[in-house]
This record gives C-alpha cells, sequence and structure tokens, in this order.
C-alpha cells in the first residue's frame, strides 16, 4: 500500500473542498449571515490540506487498483468530516454526529435528513447542504481530474472507483478531457433547470438550491414538506429534471456528438425509460380515489416515480399513505435506481438487465446443457468477468442491507422502518417508509445507528468496492518502502 | 421434448399416490369416520393413472434435462390438484382453491394454512394433511425410484430437479440403492421422533402427525395454536428433530459408514450449527423480558430459530410480538434455510457460504487484478459453472421475492404481510408476520392470491428452475416425433 500517494490525493481534495465551502460564504454574506461556521471550516481544509501536501512531497508513483479505490474512500470521508463543520459551528445541527449524518447525506446525494425544522435554517447553510449534493452527484475527484491533470493511471482508477457503474476502460486515453466534458455537461443542465424553475415562478435562491439538489439526484429541499407545496409546474420541472439527471451521461455526450442513432437503441435507456412508463401509469391507477383528478395522479405518480427512479428522493405528496401496490412499487424502484453513469445511485438498470440475462442463459444451460448462451448488452458480449462481478455485485447488496437491517433492528422500531432505513441510505435515494418516511426524519436514531447509515450511504455510492475494501485487513499491507 | 415419457412417469407417480392415500383411510375406519373424500380420490388417482399408462405404452426413451425437470414439476401439480379432493368432498375445506392450498402448502412442506380452526377437524382429513408433508419431504419421485428400477439417465434427471442442492453427479453409480438408504434414514427418524414424542406424553396419533410434519419440515399442527400448548419436552423435542431434518442426509449416510471425521469437518453443517447458536442465543437475551425466566427464554428461542431454520414453521410462541430484532433475525433465517439435501427449504447454507466466498474473492480480484482466488467448499474447488449456477441462483430468488411480493400487494394489506407471505411460501416455512402471523392463517387472500402463492411454494420445494421451466415457451417445443 503506497500511504503517502493517497494522503496526498485526500490532501488535494481536501484543498478542492476549502474552495467549493466559499461559494455558501458568500451566499452568507449576500443574506447578512454569520459566516464563523464557513471560514471555520475552510480553515481546518486548508491547514490540513497543507500539512499533509508538506508531509507527502516524497512520494513513489505505484498507483494500483487498491491505491485508487482507498483514496477515493477516504477522501469521501474526509470532506464528510470537514463538511459537517458549518453545521455544528453555527449552532443549525449541534451535534457533531448528526451534522456528519447530514453531510454524508449530501455528499453521497442520498438525502435522508436529521431536521425536523429546515426553513428557518441560515440560507448560507443551506446553500452548502444543497451544494454537497451537487459537488457529489458527479464526485469530487472527476472534478479534480478535470482541473488538475493527472497520470493515466491514477485518472483510471479513481475513475472506476468514483463514477457508478462506467467503464472506465474505454475512457482511459482522454480521462481528463472526458472529465471536463461531464462536468460542462452536468452546468448546462444545472444551468438550465434553475432558469426554468426561476421562469416557473421560484426565486432564484430557491430555483438555486433546488437545482443542486436534483443535479445530485440528492433530495435535500429549502421547504419543510420537501417540493409539496410547490405548483404543479415546479413539480413537473423538478420531475423531468430527477429523470434526465438518472441518464447515463455518456449518452448526452453521444448527442453532442450527433450520434442520435445509438442514443435512441441504448437497451438501459430503453429499459429506464419503459420502467419509468409502466410505474407511473400503475401507480396513477393505484391512487386515483386520493387525488382530486386523473391528472393529478398521474402528475404524482410521475414525480414520485422519478424520485425514487432516479434515487433523488424529493416527495410532492405523503406517499407513505399511499395503497400497498405503489409503496411495494416505490421500493423496487429505489432498490433498482437508474442508469449507470449518472448521478443516480441504487442497483443500476444495466446491472439488472445482466442479472436478467443471466437468469435466462441459466435456464437455457439447464434445457439444453451442451448449448453456449453468451450475454449481450448494448450490442456486445458481456465478459465472464463482469457477469461474475455484476452478479457478485448484486448478491453482495442483498446481502448488506439484509445485515444492516438485523444491525438496524436492534433500535427496535418496525421491520418496515428498519429495512427501509438501510435500503434508502444504501440507494442513496433519502425518504423511507413508516418512521423514515416523506413527514419524517432520521433524527429519533441513535449515534451508532447514524454512523452505520452514514457507512451505508457512503457503500451506496461508492458501489461497495471502496468502502469495503477499508473493513478488509489486506488492504492495509506495505507492498514495498514509501 | 418427449411428451409421452413425461405423461408415463406422472400417470406412475399419481399411482403411488393412490397407495400413500390408503393410510389416511385406514386412520378413518379406524376413528369411525367419513372414508368419501378418501375413496373418491383414490378412485380418480388409479383412473388417471391407468388412462396414462395406457395411452403411453408405446414410448421413446429419450430422456434429457428438460425431461427430468417437467416430469418432476407435472408431477406436483397433478399429486396436489388430487390430494385435494378429500378436503373438499369431506367438507372440512369447501373450495376447492383452498384445498389445493392446503395440499400444495403440504406437498411442498411449507406448512401455510388457510384454516382456522383446525382440533374439530376429522382425524383421518388431519393424518393425510399432515403425511403430505411426509411425502413431500423427501420427495415422492425419490421414493419412486426407491420403490421401482429405473434407467440412470432418469434417475439422475429426477434426482437432480426434486433433491434440494444434492451434487446429483456422484449418485449417478447407485441412484436407487442411495433412494433406498435416504428413505430408510428418513423411516429411523421418523420411528424415533414418534416414540420420544409417545414418552413425552402425547397419544400415538398426536406423536405420528406432529413427527410427519417435523420430518418433512412442513409444520401442520392438529392443534389451533401450534406447539404452543405443549409440554417443555415436548417443545424440545420437536425443536431437536427439526434441527437434524434441517441436515444433510448424506452426512446421517456417513455416519453410518462411520466415517465421523468427515462429518464433523462437514463446513456447512458447521457453519449451520453456529447460526443456530448464535440466533438462539442473541434472540433469547432479546426475549427475556417478555418471558417468565431465562431457561423459559432459550426454550421458546431454540424453538423458534429452529423452527424457521429448518423452515418447519411451527410456534411454540407469538413470536410476532418478540422485539424488531428477534422479527428481523428469524425472517433471515426464513430466507437462509439449512443445509442443502435435507428436507428443509430456503436458500440453503452451503448456497450462501458460496455466495459469500464470491464476494470474498471478488474483493480480493478487486485489490488484485491479476490474482486468482478459487473458491472451495468441503475441500473440494467450485467449479465456475457451479459458482455462476450458484450466484444466479441466488439473484433469481431475490427477484421472484420481490416481484412475487409486488403482485400480492394489489391485495393491499401492508408491506410486511406482502413481503413476508411471498417469502414464507417460496421458502417453503410456513408463518409469515402481521396478518400471516403465527397466530394467523392465509384463509383471507383472494383466490389469484392463492394460487399465486401456491405456485411460489411449489417452486421453493422444486428449487425454481424445474416451475420456472413450465413457464418458459421454448420448453414445450417438440425436439423430434415421438
Amino acid at each position: 500500500m503506497n500511504y503517502r500517494i493517497i494522503l496526498k490525493i485526500v490532501g488535494r481534495v481536501i484543498g478542492i473542498e476549502a474552495v467549493f465551502l466559499l461559494f455558501p460564504t458568500v451566499v452568507s454574506l449576500i443574506y447578512h449571515e454569520s459566516v464563523k461556521g464557513f471560514l471555520v471550516a475552510i480553515a481546518v481544509a486548508v491547514a490540513v490540506s497543507a500539512l499533509v501536501t508538506a508531509l507527502t512531497r516524497k512520494h513513489n508513483s505505484q498507483f494500483y487498483a487498491k491505491e485508487g479505490f482507498t483514496s477515493v474512500a477516504l477522501s469521501w470521508v474526509c470532506i464528510s468530516l470537514i463538511g459537517a463543520i458549518p453545521f455544528v459551528v453555527e449552532g443549525s445541527i449541534p451535534s457533531y454526529v448528526d451534522a456528519l449524518f447530514e453531510t454524508v447525506s449530501g455528499f453521497t446525494t442520498t438525502g435522508s435528513s436529521i431536521l425536523a425544522e429546515i426553513a428557518s435554517l441560515p440560507r448560507g447553510i443551506l446553500f452548502w447542504r444543497s451544494l454537497t449534493h451537487w459537488i457529489g452527484g458527479m464526485g469530487i475527484l472527476v472534478f479534480m481530474m478535470a482541473v488538475v491533470p493527472m497520470s493515466k493511471e491514477f485518472s483510471m482508477y479513481i475513475m472506476r472507483a468514483e463514477v457508478p457503474g462506467l467503464e472506465a476502460g474505454k475512457l482511459t486515453a482522454k480521462i481528463q478531457h472526458n472529465s471536463i466534458v461531464l462536468y460542462l455537461i452536468y452546468i448546462f443542465l444545472t444551468v438550465l433547470e434553475t432558469l426554468i424553475l426561476k421562469v416557473c415562478g421560484l426565486s432564484f435562491y430557491d430555483a438555486l438550491v433546488h437545482t443542486f439538489s436534483t443535479a445530485g439526484t440528492g433530495g435535500f429541499s429549502v421547504y419543510n414538506d420537501s417540493i409539496t407545496s410547490c405548483s404543479p409546474a415546479v413539480q413537473i420541472t423538478i420531475s423531468v429534471f430527477m429523470m434526465l439527471f438518472g441518464i447515463n451521461f455518456n449518452l448526452y455526450f453521444l448527442l453532442l456528438l450527433r450520434k442520435f442513432r445509438s442514443v435512441f437503441k441504448n437497451e438501459e435507456l430503453r429499459c429506464y425509460l419503459a420502467l419509468i412508463a409502466f410505474s407511473t401509469i400503475t401507480i396513477a391507477f393505484n391512487i386515483r380515489k386520493l387525488c382530486g383528478s386523473m391528472g393529478e395522479a398521474f402528475r404524482l405518480a410521475f414525480f414520485q416515480v422519478n424520485a425514487f427512479s432516479s434515487t433523488t428522493g424529493f416527495s410532492s405528496a405523503d406517499f407513505d399513505k399511499w395503497p400497498t401496490y405503489s409503496k411495494m412499487l416505490l421500493f423496487l424502484l429505489m432498490l433498482i435506481g437508474s442508469c449507470a453513469g449518472s448521478t443516480a445511485g441504487g442497483l443500476k438498470i444495466s446491472r439488472l438487465m445482466i442479472v436478467f440475462k443471466a437468469s435466462v442463459a441459466e435456464i437455457k444451460h439447464m434445457l439444453h446443457p451442451r448449448s453456449i448462451n453468451p450475454i449481450r448488452l448494448e450490442g456486445k458480449s458481456i465478459t465472464k468477468e463482469i457477469l461474475r462481478g455484476t452478479i457478485v455485485y448484486f448478491s453482495m447488496l442483498v446481502i448488506f442491507i439484509l445485515s444492516g437491517s438485523l444491525l438496524l433492528s436492534l433500535e427496535n422500531k418496525d421491520l418496515i422502518t428498519s429495512i427501509s432505513s438501510v435500503a434508502t441510505c444504501i440507494s442513496n435515494v433519502g425518504p423511507g417508509f413508516n418512521l423514515v418516511g416523506p413527514t419524517c426524519n432520521f433524527g429519533f436514531f441513535s449515534a451508532p445507528s447514524k454512523l452505520l447509515l452514514s457507512v451505508f450511504m457512503l457503500m451506496g455510492r461508492l458501489e461497495l468496492f471502496p468502502i469495503v475494501i477499508l473493513f478488509y485487513p489486506s488492504t492495509w499491507k506495505k507492498r514495498g518502502q514509501f
């Protein structure tokens, strides 16, 4: 293990966080609020970053998968530890564990909150809270690679660890270029949504913070009732953008290159849109008696389906009161998530498609033991290695959700609260059902449970391995001198 | 597809069922009850069997995996259809769908019941109800192979389809011999438990029917409150035998061969016993406040852990009122089940061990991409084929449970009722939580839901593929002339 290079990367990421912390500081100044919290956080970030940089001036360049995973995982832990400072110093969230939970929830684009009263908090604090979603959505290390040139090995391993389900192999040649393009698309969509929300009647501040939360598929709102009281126009705009941010960003890249055919023929996209259509229609019929009109039923269903499928987790209604079919389907959408290479969490549709195709291949194999049944996705065959990795990933996710639920059940809340808390955190959605439903929050959990859920949020955002590896003893063995 | 050979096997299995139906007829005669139901069922079975045998006198001997799976699946469907007749004719269960649910639940050793009032039913009917567990536990086709010599190909494919998780490969050489040995061990344990329960104070009839239910890991009782009102001695006896019937029968075979070392070193057995010990101890401490003494807590915990782990599903307390940790752990034990090659349902411990080892191998592979990490179980390496099959099986099980829960949620019962009904049926346990808890029954579900759950019980007992293949179009294509 090359400790120095990992420390160096973590130090650099913390430095970038210091820069990001300037934005809410400016917002606080505009609104004449205290900036003490942000200044303390910036001071800590700068000090840590400078210290680490000084310590790691000499280092060798050994950098493999292990170093890639570890540096990404530790970077995320560190930015959360520092990002929580303003909440505590400003007194918005007095307990540090609570603030840490909120910050991890922000960076991992989960959107689970421990806050019951949100609207009365300082605007700078709420701006930072939503900005963490925006930073976490595309990834802070991807941002670092966009602004600081790095060697190929670095970039490939970091990309693989931080970008959900992206096939890093294809991108190695021009990762820096790609990181820039990804961020430019991200910024373009962010500006577009902000403008539309402004036109729909939100203030510029409200439009911006909600766009941050949508873009990162996070789900923090500055209103106490999430998006419930917003106008239908705002709700529909946010629904559409949640859907857009759940799409693989490579497809937007292809659109820019005018490769419309490849986009249109993308299997994962088709499956994603079909799933949204199916869920919206069936849920709309399922909840029609609770709504004033069929149109309202469709609007609420479309909103909530996209909120769960994109793992944003906004709510425009108390879906916990909906019929069981709707809740069960939302729960499944939560687990599935949306497309690989998007800012969303969950299993990802392409993984589910591979698991499904592997099952069909297994049935064919059972029927005709000597037949060979290659599995193809997006016109390419899936290698045995990717296939095995995908099914193992699926199995690990299930095992983690179930064992996490067992640990959380020690809180002695009901089964649905226990299971849906873990599922919503590992899928980076936000709300769950019963005690963690859309009108509730995670404040009642004990500190150990909040830390456990924070680990699950990180596991979900970084797709298990980077975090799991931290707990795997052989990771910490030295490879050689450093 | 060789239809004739499949029909021939189904016909023979129905003939064997007719013989089994003689036992409850004798019981009814002893207790001076009506035997009309059994006579009608026997008449139907004999008629169908004779007709099918006459129709399939000429057949070719093409018999492959496809024919093996299909004949096993159809045999199980047919014996359930005929086995339900006595309940309806005697008026014990007026609705045929209800009776079918109860019979499928019996043969698949699930033990979910639609009956609220059990104790007042005729003794012959209750004898048949529990006997279906005993028949289904070891498998009616395995029984057929024990009494009727068959060709190697037949036996291998049928064994593979009917015996849970058994590695059929090793047994091909002497399947008939093995079927006989398996049944002899089964009969020996059955006699032993009956005697001990008799000594513990149960009547011979009660001892016998509860032994049937334990041996098959089924769970039907003749008391309305399952085993709750029985003496501690009876409860402990049944606990121990539930545990014994959850062990791979091949290990008893090895005991007979005096290969104690192999038994002692069996990884799956050790894991099984460790899981039982861990669950019993933690649940006992979790429920101690609800019990009179620590001893009682341990007894109830030990009973319920074995009831869920062996997928028997008896209850000795209203565990639905236990703290969330206990319920969550019981739910997990339900999904896991016990050892391969036992009469129990669920995923099976060895499969979970393979999934777990595959996950560790995947982590190692992530850390050291060029390393080779073979997976070993019971001292042998797991082939890539078995590994892929096992993880796909795990994934399919999860997908079936989730999609089944979605379908069942159309009943608009709560989420826990929906999910636990499907999970308990596909794991062949019996009771679930909330509306299908230990003091409740499945009677309130609509007919389509009962049929859906029946399909899930069959899927669980036959380990997915035989039933799934019935719904797979290419199964029904003709291979050639017949």
